[in-house]
Order: C-alpha cells, then structure tokens, then sequence
C-alpha cells in the first residue's frame, strides 16, 4: 500500500470537519471565537536527510517544513510539540533547533522523547493561529484565477546536486576534484530552507487556495488542480527561479539519474523541497507582495496539469512517497 | 545524552507558558475563551512493540496511550493527527486504528505518511479540550494530600510476560510446552489498553496534581512528587491490582532479568503501560469515583519517594528512556 491508497483508507474513517477530507497541509479547527491551525511533518534518517548531516541542520529543516505548512494558510505559528529519538550525541540538534525556533520566535509547547534502534524517525507537531478566515484551502482555485508562485523553484534540487556531487563522481568512477566543495548557497537553501510565514500572511485574504511546494511544483500544482476539480495550465517560462539557479541551470550541469536526464529547470518542477507557496487568486488580484504569474485555472479536462500546452505524464511529476 | 539531559536541556529553550516547564504529560494552550490541552507520543518498532506484534493492536495503544495523557488532564478529546511510516501491507494498522477511534468516538484530524528505511517510528499527537480548570498538573501536590490511583497496576507487566514466557523459556533452554498460551486477559491490557477518559474528567475538579502511569508507578510517582517539591510515602499494599493479578502474583511466576527478580508486585510497581491515573487530592476529598489511596504527601525531603517507609533506589524506580 502507498500513501495515496493509505489515506485513501483513512478517509474512510470518522473525520474531524477540520480535517478538510485530508485534502490539505493543515488541519483548521474552531476554538472559542478562533481558529487554530494544526500540522504535524516527520524526516526519517536515510531518506529524508543524508547520511552524516550536520543535525543542527536537520532539526531547521524539521521545523521549518511544518512551519512552511503553516505559512501556507496565513497562519502565526503558536508553537511547536517535538517528537524526537535520541541518538546519543544531541549537541548539534538541540543547536539547531534552537536556532530555528529563535529566527521565527516560535516556543516549544512540548513532545516526546524516545530511544529506537536503527534509523530515527523525528515528527513535529505545530500549530497556528488564522490570520485570516475563511483559512486559505487547497481546494478553492476557481475557472478564471491565475495561478502563481512566491519564492523561488530549483535552489533547493541545486543544493542537492551539489552536496551529493562528490558521491556521484565516484560512482562514476571519476575523482571529485573539487566536486568536494558544495556551493554554500545552494546547499542553504536545501539544508536550512525559509518558511514564508509574513507571504503567507499577507496573501491569505487575497488568494482562492494556497499549499506550499514541499513535494515539486507540478505534483503539487497537479494536487491543488484534482482537489479543486479544475486543470491548471502553466507556462514553463514563467516558473520563477533565482538568478543564481538560472546560471546554473545554463551551465548544463549534470544532473544524476534522479531527474532522469531532464533539462535543469523542467527537471527543478519535478523536486521538492522549495518551500515556496503555490496559491491561485483572480487574475486581476492587487497582490501585496511580488509573486509571479506561472499560468491559469481551467475548467476540469481528463489532466490536472498542463505545461506549455502538453498534459504531463504522472512519473514526471515529481516525489512520491512509497 | 539521556532523555532527563535532552529535556533539561529543552527547558533553556524559548518555551510556550502552556509548557508548563516541560514537566507535564501534556502543554496547556487557551485558545479564544476555552482550554486545549495537546500531547505527543510516538512508538518505535523494536522498542515499543514486539516483533510479528499485530500492527492492529499497535495502533490501538499509540492512540490509547495519548488518549491516557490527555484522560490525566480531565481532557476531552478533539481529534488526533497520525505520523505514520509506511510498512507495505497497512491493513491491521488500519483496521486497529479504526477500532480505537470508533471506540473512543475521536476523529482522525490528519498527519503525514512517509517511507523509511529500517525499524519504522510511529508518532501521534492528541488535542483535547479541559472540561474544567484550572488542568490538573503534576506539580500541584501539597503536603496533607493523599495520594491515589485510578486503575490497577501489574497487568500489562503481567501480559508483557505471558506474550513472551514461550522466548524466554526458549533461552533458558527449555521446551515451551503450552507457555505459547498466553493468557488473554493479560495479553489483551498489555497489547490494548484502556485510557481512563470519563474517569479523568470526572476527577478532574477533586485532585490537587493528576498524570497518567505510564512509565511506572514508582517512577512516574517519584517525577509527580520531584515537581511537586513535596516526598510521597506510599504503601506497596496498598497499590491497587486487579484479583487476576493478585492470582498471578501469589502462584509466585517467574519473572525474567528485567524485573531483576523482585517479588511481582514490587516489580509491578517498576513496570510501565498500565495506563492508571495517579493524583493527589485532600485526605478529605468525596472522589466521585472509587479510587485505592495508597500513600500520603509529606512535606520534601532528600528522598522524593518513600516506599513502606524506606527510600526507592533510583535503579529500582521504573522505565528510564535511553
């Protein structure tokens, strides 16, 4: 069984109203006069971060993907329960995740502490407060909004490619030169990603539905479009990069077999880790912050997505988990 | 680092005041007007369950165990949100979950589903609404409160030793001959325990300090007592246990190199998963409820725990993680 079949068979289940199907990134539940938003995002060793990591750098990267999640419904985070296995030596994660926690003045509301044998599995558990109701969904894009990205898509694959280059020459038998030496911007942005909680602020009252990239630009954008019962259509082109990626990208580096061979930016959309939120609004939408414009909503066809016109194949999408 | 270090060195962190210092089960949180209360738990493979263990009967204790927490608030519950590893055949899992959420009428808010390598962690976190306050803590025992458990002590160590007599005979050499028949009875309060939810609530507003037993009741009286800052003199005959047990108990079982050979109600009092309720209240106090008093609070002195007069080593005290 995968995910998809897996939470396919929890939907089944009694579900919270807040739960929204299990169609979104958030749960959203009513308190009193207010409305808290709840997510909960585990990393498990060996698959979700590499072998050797700096762990201060784990633990930001924890934190920050829930409170990506968060920032995707406009929420202020409250704070965070921290589902953690020891490893023997925690010096660098508690670093880190008191650096974290520090730079988005998020406290520590409490969790669990385990000891297991083998991989580690650590789970976060983060809530927020709406800033904005009725809370951003992902399954409100409408016929007619535009659909747009703020942040940048590709940094993040970049930051892969490059702390793992090393290992790739070898396999290829070659020697890494100065393959060793990762580029420090790169390897930021895909060890100590940003979560955009002001964007996503100031966004919430003006978009139709918000998610954020966690998982690749066309899977999720294609999420978004199938739970929204419309088709996206985007443009290539206009997927926003930095300028660093668009060098990058134009060096022709040499991306390994992950991207299966693709151009660097088509391959960028199909890798997740970005964090930059996905959202739809009318196509006029005054928006309080510069984002960019990638496409449009259609009415529903047999494909969610369509990229410069050409429905894209689902092994193209991008990670999926299982 | 132990989990005593990694906790210590949490509570330098910046903490949420519904924290409560990192010294309760669950953090405090008031949202528009009312009283949430959350925790976390998690259940790792290998170390939480037995191997070939029925993956239905584990997710019947990781939601049962949070449920526990939030029955030792006076909690209601809300909903849960599940981080789940993948295994491959989710079947009983689902199924599992499905029987302990009907039952207890919570559901399900979301989560996250990943894959990972090795061992799998399962995590879990539990929302649930005070129906009084202020919530009991563990920190409000005062000196002249007696001190008293909801539940009996002993049958989840006593079903943890029948599901594993037929191994354990296998190592010392001998035939397992009908050990393979575990009781029921035990097998089933050790694999799917009961969380004490109306029993909570219902005690919620008589007790001074109130928490769950789930890593025994020696060691979780000893913590209750230490935040406290008073000393709990207990009497081992007091402790309540189910006839079944006290059966058990008399037909002198052997117990194996964890209970370090200590008579098996003393041993009880070291084990953990029995999931009681432990509180203080007034010696005075008309409990709603029938609940065994087992011991008084004195003022603090160097022991936190006296047992029959005589201070616990703290080896003897109970499960200790890492």
């Amino acid at each position: 069984m995968n995910e998809a079949d897996f939470i396919a068979a929890l939907r089944n289940f009694p579900l919270h109203p807040g739960a929204r199907g299990l169609n979104d990134d958030c749960a959203v539940i009513e308190v009193g006069g207010e409305t808290l938003i709840l997510t909960y995002d585990s990393m498990a060793e060996g698959t979700h971060w590499l072998p050797g990591q700096d762990m201060a750098d784990v633990a930001w990267k924890l934190v920050a993907s829930n409170l990506s999640d968060l920032a995707s419904k406009g929420a202020e985070p409250v704070g965070v329960l921290l589902g953690h296995t020891l490893d023997g030596d925690e010096d660098r994660f508690l670093a880190g995740l008191q650096e974290v926690l520090n730079e988005y003045s998020v406290p520590l509301l409490g969790g669990d502490t385990i000891c297991a044998k083998g991989p580690r599995t650590l789970g976060l558990t983060a809530i927020g407060r709406a800033t904005h109701t009725p809370v951003p969904a992902r399954s409100g894009a409408k016929v007619g909004d535009g659909v747009f990205v703020c942040g940048v898509i590709g940094d993040a694959m970049a930051g892969f490619h490059e702390l793992t280059k090393a290992n790739r020459a070898r396999e290829l038998g070659l020697e890494p030169e100065d393959a060793d030496k990762a580029s420090p911007y790169f390897a930021a942005k895909f060890l100590r990603p940003t979560p955009l909680i002001k964007e996503g602020q100031a966004l919430a009252r003006h978009v139709n539905a918000m998610m954020d990239v966690s998982d690749g630009l066309f899977l999720d954008a294609s999420r978004m479009a199938k739970t929204s019962e419309v088709t996206f259509s985007l443009e290539l082109d206009a997927v926003p990069h930095s300028s660093k990626f668009k060098d990058y990208a134009s060096d022709g580096n040499q991306l390994d077999k992950s991207t299966k061979g693709w151009p660097c930016r088509l391959a960028a959309c199909s890798w997740g880790d970005d964090y930059a939120l996905l959202f739809t609004a009318p196509a006029k939408a005054q928006l309080p912050i510069e984002c960019a414009k990638i496409g449009e909503v259609l009415a529903q066809t047999e494909h969610p997505l369509l990229v410069d016109g050409k429905a894209i194949a689902s092994d193209e999408l991008g990670y999926q988990h299982g």
